[in-house]
C-alpha cells in the first residue's frame, strides 16, 4: 500500500515529542516523512533533517514557504497530512491555515491557546471535511480501548462515579524558588495560556474522563492552588465534576505531588462494577464487581475487545518497552558499525549465541546422565 | 549521518518479530531497509514490501541472490548488515554465508542450532573482525543494563547467589493434547532443536545470569520435565548452576506455568545488597540492602548509570509502551486519510480540542468566582 | 504488672468489634476484662459472657446497673476503663455517665451523634481529666505513625497538598433496590445521624488528615452525592479542604465504589518529598523525593521512629496476619481437644514434623553425597 | 464454654513466640492460661507471670515440677494441653514426657532435631491417641488453606509443576564476619542440628508443598551453600523435588537473600490453572488460567471455602494486621491511665471526635448551601 505522505513542523533537535511522532508513524507502515520545517534556523533544520536521514529537498525554510511550494505540486505527490509539534501558541495559526489549505492535521495537545480559537477550527475541520487528529496520547492505550468499551457495552453498568487523577512533581523544584518560577516559560501566562496544570495535564484527566465514559462534563467547580502570591499560574488543583445525567466525579491534577512522575489514574464505577487503569502500570486493567474476586486484564487476550485488541501488536506478557530494548540493541550495532566504539555490554554477541548453545546441550546432557553436574566450555 | 543499510531476511506477513525488528531500526534514526527477502514466495515477498512501503528493487527472490546480487553494487551502496529473521534451522548457513562475504549480522535467537555451529560462528567474527549482535533483547532494557551497571560497580559487593526465572504458560493447552502435541514444531526435535523449553526460553534466562553478574556459568545440573512418554522435548526445568568463583545460582524456566504470560525474573544478590527486576514490570528495579529501605529505581533519573540512561528516550514516568500508544492514534488517523472508516473512538479529534480548552477555561473561571460551579458549553 | 480493669458495653454475640477490642486489650498484657453489659437480653448477656470464658459475676443486667453496682466497690476493684461498643446512639449518654462517675472511656466511632454532644464530652473530659481514647484504628498502624512522625519532623519539609481517599463498594448493592435502601439502618438518619458516608468513613479519612500533618482543617466545601431522590443519606462525596497555613488539600470516599473493600489511601506531599500509605498493604509506606528513588518502608526497621517501633511486635516481613494464622492452629487444636472433628488440614500435626525432619536430614545427605537424588520415608 | 487449661514452657521476657502463642490462644476464646514455666531463673519466671498477669500458683520451677505437680490435680482443673516454646534441644524431652503423661501438645518448629526423634513422637502420639499440633503457622493463613482447597477439589486440575521459594537475609551480616558466625547459635551445629537453612526455614517451605498440594514429596535433591570453609552449616540451598505421580518441583530457601525479609511464596501450577501466595502480602491469592483474565482473590467472600472462610474473622480489605493497630491505642490507653505519658499521637482521644462531629455537620451544611465553603470551628 502507498504510504501516506507526513510533514512535520518542529520536533527537531532533542525534541522527545519529536521522536514519539516519528516513531509512531513507522510503527505500522502508513507514512514517510516527505517533507518538514524542524527548525527555523536553516542550519538546524536542514542538518536535522540529514541528521535523521530524512530527504531534504523538501525540507522548507518556513511554515509558509511549505504550504506554498507544496500546493505547487501534484496532489498525488503532495504532503497529506501535518504533524504540528512547535510551540503551543504556533498550534492555532498553523493548524487554521493547514486546513484552510486542504491538508490533515495531527496536533499537539493544547490544540489552541483559547477555548475561542478552538471553535474556530472545529468549525474548519467540520466545512473542509478534513481530518484532524489531537495526540491525546493516553487514549491509544490498548486497555484504555479496553476500558471505555466495556464501559460502553455495558459491562460494568449504569456509571455513578469518576475519579480521575493526573498527578506529577516536576515543579517543585521550581516553585519553592523565586527566580526560578519567575523565568519558566509554563508558569509565564503569556507563553503558556492561562493555566499551568489545568492546561497541560488536566486537560488529559479530563478527556480521559469523556473519552472512557462517553459522557461529556456538564458543570464543575475548581479549586486552584498557586502557592505564591507572585505566581499567576495553578501548578495543582482539585475540580468537582458533574457529568450527563447528573453522575459525579472529581478530578484531581498536580505539578507539586513530589517525587510523582506521571501519576495519571482513572476509575470509572457503574452499579455492576468498577475499573481503573494507571498509566505507569499501562499494561493492567483492575475489574471488580459486587461479589467476585478483582480480575486484572492484560492486552492481547481474546477477552479483550476488537478496538483494544486492534492496539496491541505483541503477545500477552510483552510491554511494549520491548521495541524500546530491541532499539538499544540495533543502536550498539550501529555504533559498532559506525566504529564509534559501543559500550562492552551494549549488545550481545556471537559468544553470547555460542554461550547459549552451550547451555541448551548441557541441560539436556546433565537430564540424560540422570541429573548429574556437567562443566561448560570455558574456552569460548 | 547517512543511515546504515539494512538488508532484511525473513519477517514477512504477519511476523511479530518482522514488526519488533523494523521498528528497533526506525527507533534511532540510524538504519534505512535497503534490501530483503521477506519471504520464500515470491508474491508474498514482493507483496510485502509494497504493503510496508519498502522499494521494491531490491527485494530478491532468495538468500544466495541477495548476496550474488548486492556484491556487485559498489561497497558504498552495498547493505552493510543484514537481520536473519527466518526459521531456526536457517540461522546458521545465512549467518555463515553473510559472514563469508563480509557483511554485519543481526540474528535472531537461537543463533544456531547446535554448539559446533556456534563455535564456527565466533570464530567467523573473529576472524573477519565484522559484527554480530544476537538479539537477547531483554538485556536492551534500560534497567536490566542499570542492573548489570550496578552489579560490576560493586554496589552490592561480591554477589554471592543467583536466581532467575523465565515462567510461561502457552504449551499447557498443547501437551495434554496428543494430536496438538505431536504436531507442534517447537515439540518436533527435527525443527526446534535437542530442546524446547531450554532452547527457547532457558536460554534467555541463562543470557541473563551471565550478562548481569559478568560471572560464567562454569557447569550446571539439570531436571527437565517432560510431561509424556512421547514427548521427547523438555517443556519445564529447573537447572542447579556454579558460577566462576563458586557462586551457586538457581535457573527455572516452563511453558506449563498455566496462566503465566512471560515471567521472565532475575534476583543476583551480594554481600552488600540485592537486585530484582521483572520483565512484566520492566521500569522498576528493586534495590535491597541490609538495614535500609527498599528501593525502587525507575529509568531516566540522574541516579541511574551512563549505560541505562542512553538506553532510555522517555523523561520518568512514561513506560515505553507510550511509543505503541500514540503509533494507534497514527494509525487511526491513516484509516482516516484512507477512508477506511476507522473506529469512533480511534482518534482524539478537534472536538476534543473544543473540550479541552472548554474544560481549562472554566476550571480558571470557576476559581476566579470563589470556586463556584461553571457550565461548560453542550453545543460543541 | 497489675492488670488494668476493663469494662465492655456491647460486642457480644457475633460483634466483629467486640473480637477486635477484646483481642487488642489482650495483645499487650495490660487489660483484664472485668466486667460487661454484653447485651440486653439477659440470656444472650451471661451466654455469652460464659461462651467466652468471662466470670459471670461482675456480668450486668444493664448499663446503669454496671454503673450502681462498680462504685459500690472500693476504688481498687472498681472497673476502671469502660469500652463503649453498643450502637451509636447509646455512645453519648454512656459516655456521659461514665466520665461523670469517674471512669476512663475507649470509644468506638462516632463518638457522638452531634458536634453539640461532642463538645459535651469534651468539656467533661477536660473538666474531670480522665483519658478519653476515640478508637480510629488506622492511627494505630506502625506505618500510620511512621508517616506522622516524619511529617512532623520536617523530613518532606513544608506540606502543599494532602489526598486522602476512602472508597468501599458495599452500599451498592443496597442503594439501587427501593426496599432495601429504605431498611437498611446506615441510610436511615434517624439511627444514623445526619450523614452516612462521610458519618461512617469520611470522618476516619478526615482524622487521618488531621492526625498526619497535624494541621487542623480549617474550612471545607463538600459535593455529596446520594443517587436517588428518595434517598436522604450521602453514599459517597467529594470535599474540598483548607488546612491551617492554607494549605489545599481534597477528601474523597464512598460506599459506592462498587468492589473497593476497604480503599482507606493517603498521600502527603511536602516541598521536600511525598509519603503515601494505602489500609489494605498496610505494611508498606511510599516515600518519594524530588531526585531520589522511591523507598518502600516497612516495619521493624532501625529507621522507623520510636512512636512507629513502638507498635511493632513483628520482625521485618512479618505482617501481623501471623498473629491470625497462628490463631487459626489453635482453634483447630481446640477442636480437636473438644472431639469436635476439626478439618483434616486445619493444624499440622506431629506427621508434619516428622515429615520436615526426614527433608531437612535428606537435603544434607544430598549435599554430602554430591547433589544425588535421596528417596524420602514413605511410610510416614 | 468452658475455656481449655493452657500451659506454657518457655516465651517468657521479650520472646516474640510467646506473644504469638498468647495472643493467638487468646483470640478465638478457647484457652485460658492455667500454668506455666516462662524461664528457668525463678525470679524471672514468676516475675514475667506477673508482668502478664497470669496467677502465680501454677507458675513451676522447671518442666517435672510442672508434670509432677499437675498430675496431683483432678483431671477436670488439670493443664489439658502445653506449648513448647523453649530452645529447640528441649522440644523433644519436653513432648515425649508430655504426651507420656497424657497432655496434648502444641509445639514451635522444628519438632525435634533428628528425624528418629520425630518418629518416637509420632509413633506416642499414634498410641496414646492424645493431639499434637506442630505450628507450622503459615498453614493458618486463609488464604493458603484456600490454595489448598482450591487444589484438592480440582479447580487447578492435576498438578504439573510447583515453584517454592523461603527468602531472608538476615544471616548476611553474620556470615561474613569471622567472629559472629562462629558465635550465632544458628550456625552451631550442637545447637541448631545438622541444618541452618534448610532446617528452620526449608522445612518450612516443604510443608506448604506438602500441605497445599496434598502430594508427599518422594525423592530430592539439593545443592546446598556454606560461602566459607569454616561454616559447617547451610545458609543457603536449593532442592530438587519429586512428588507422588512424578511432579516435579524446586524448593529455594536462603538466609543470604541480602535486604529479603520473610519472602516466602509459592505456586502450584496444574493444567486447568496455576496458584501464588505471597506471605509478605497474604491476603491475595492470584488464580491463573490458560486464557481467562487472572484473578485476586482476598479474604472473606462467598467465593472462597469453607476451611477458608472458617479462618476469616474480618470483613473483606482488613488486613488482620487492624488487631495490632487496635491493640496500639489500647496500649496508649493503658499507658495513660498508668500515668506513663503516652506520647501525644499515641491514641486518638475525645478532641478527635469533636473534630469529626464538626466535619460531619460541615460537609451536610455544605452540600446543603450549594457546594459552598464551611469554616470549621477552630476553638476545640
Amino acid at each position: 500500500m502507498k504510504k501516506i505522505r507526513l510533514g512535520i513542523l518542529g520536533g527537531g533537535g532533542d525534541s522527545l515529542i519529536g521522536v514519539l511522532h516519528r516513531v509512531a508513524s513507522f510503527i505500522n507502515d502508513n507514512y514517510e516523512i516527505t517533507g518538514a520545517v524542524f527548525n527555523p534556523v536553516w542550519e538546524e533544520n536542514i542538518g536535522f533533517a540529514e541528521k535523521i536521514g530524512i530527504p531534504t529537498n523538501r525540507i522548507y525554510k518556513d511554515f509558509d514557504t511549505l504550504i506554498a511550494e507544496e500546493l505547487k505540486l501534484p496532489a498525488d505527490e503532495r504532503i497529506q497530512v501535518c504533524s504540528i509539534l512547535t510551540p503551543n501558541f504556533l498550534h492555532f495559526p498553523m493548524a487554521k491555515k493547514l486546513l484552510e489549505n486542504g491538508f490533515h492535521v495531527i496536533c499537539e495537545k493544547p490544540m489552541t491557546n483559547t477555548y475561542e480559537e478552538a471553535k474556530i477550527l472545529a468549525d474548519l475541520v467540520a466545512k473542509t471535511g478534513l481530518h484532524f487528529a489531537l495526540t491525546h496520547t493516553y487514549t491509544g492505550y490498548p486497555l484504555v480501548r479496553q476500558l471505555r468499551e466495556m464501559v460502553h457495552s455495558g459491562a460494568i453498568g449504569k456509571v455513578q462515579k469518576v475519579d480521575v487523577q493526573y498527578y506529577q512533581g516536576w515543579i517543585n523544584p521550581i516553585i519553592h524558588d523565586k527566580e526560578k518560577r519567575s523565568t519558566t516559560w509554563r508558569l509565564d501566562p503569556t507563553k503558556a495560556g492561562i493555566s499551568c496544570c489545568m492546561g497541560d495535564i488536566g486537560t488529559h484527566a479530563f478527556n480521559m474522563v469523556e473519552y472512557t465514559t462517553g459522557l461529556r462534563v456538564t458543570s464543575l467547580l475548581a479549586d486552584l492552588n498557586y502557592l505564591y502570591e507572585d505566581n499567576q499560574m495553578d501548578i495543582d488543583g482539585n475540580v468537582l465534576l458533574r457529568l450527563q445525567g447528573g453522575v459525579k466525579g472529581v478530578l484531581r491534577a498536580s505539578q507539586i505531588a513530589t517525587g510523582e512522575e506521571n501519576g495519571l489514574k482513572i476509575s470509572v464505577y457503574g452499579d455492576r462494577g468498577g475499573l481503573t487503569w494507571e498509566q505507569e502500570n499501562p499494561n493492567r486493567l483492575l475489574v471488580r464487581s459486587d461479589d467476585g474476586a478483582l480480575q486484572v486484564y492484560t492486552p492481547g487476550h481474546s477477552y479483550n475487545s476488537a478496538l483494544s485488541l486492534g492496539g496491541t501488536k505483541l503477545p500477552p506478557g510483552h510491554p511494549e518497552g520491548i521495541f524500546d530494548a530491541m532499539a538499544n540493541i540495533y543502536l550498539g550495532m550501529a555504533r559498532a558499525i559506525r566504529q564509534q566504539n559501543p559500550h562492552v555490554a551494549e549488545f550481545p554477541t556471537v559468544i553470547d549465541g555460542v554461550r547459549g548453545l552451550n547451555f541448551i546441550e548441557s541441560t539436556v546432557a546433565s537430564q540424560k546422565g540422570g541429573n548429574v553436574w556437567i562443566d561448560l566450555d570455558q574456552q569460548s
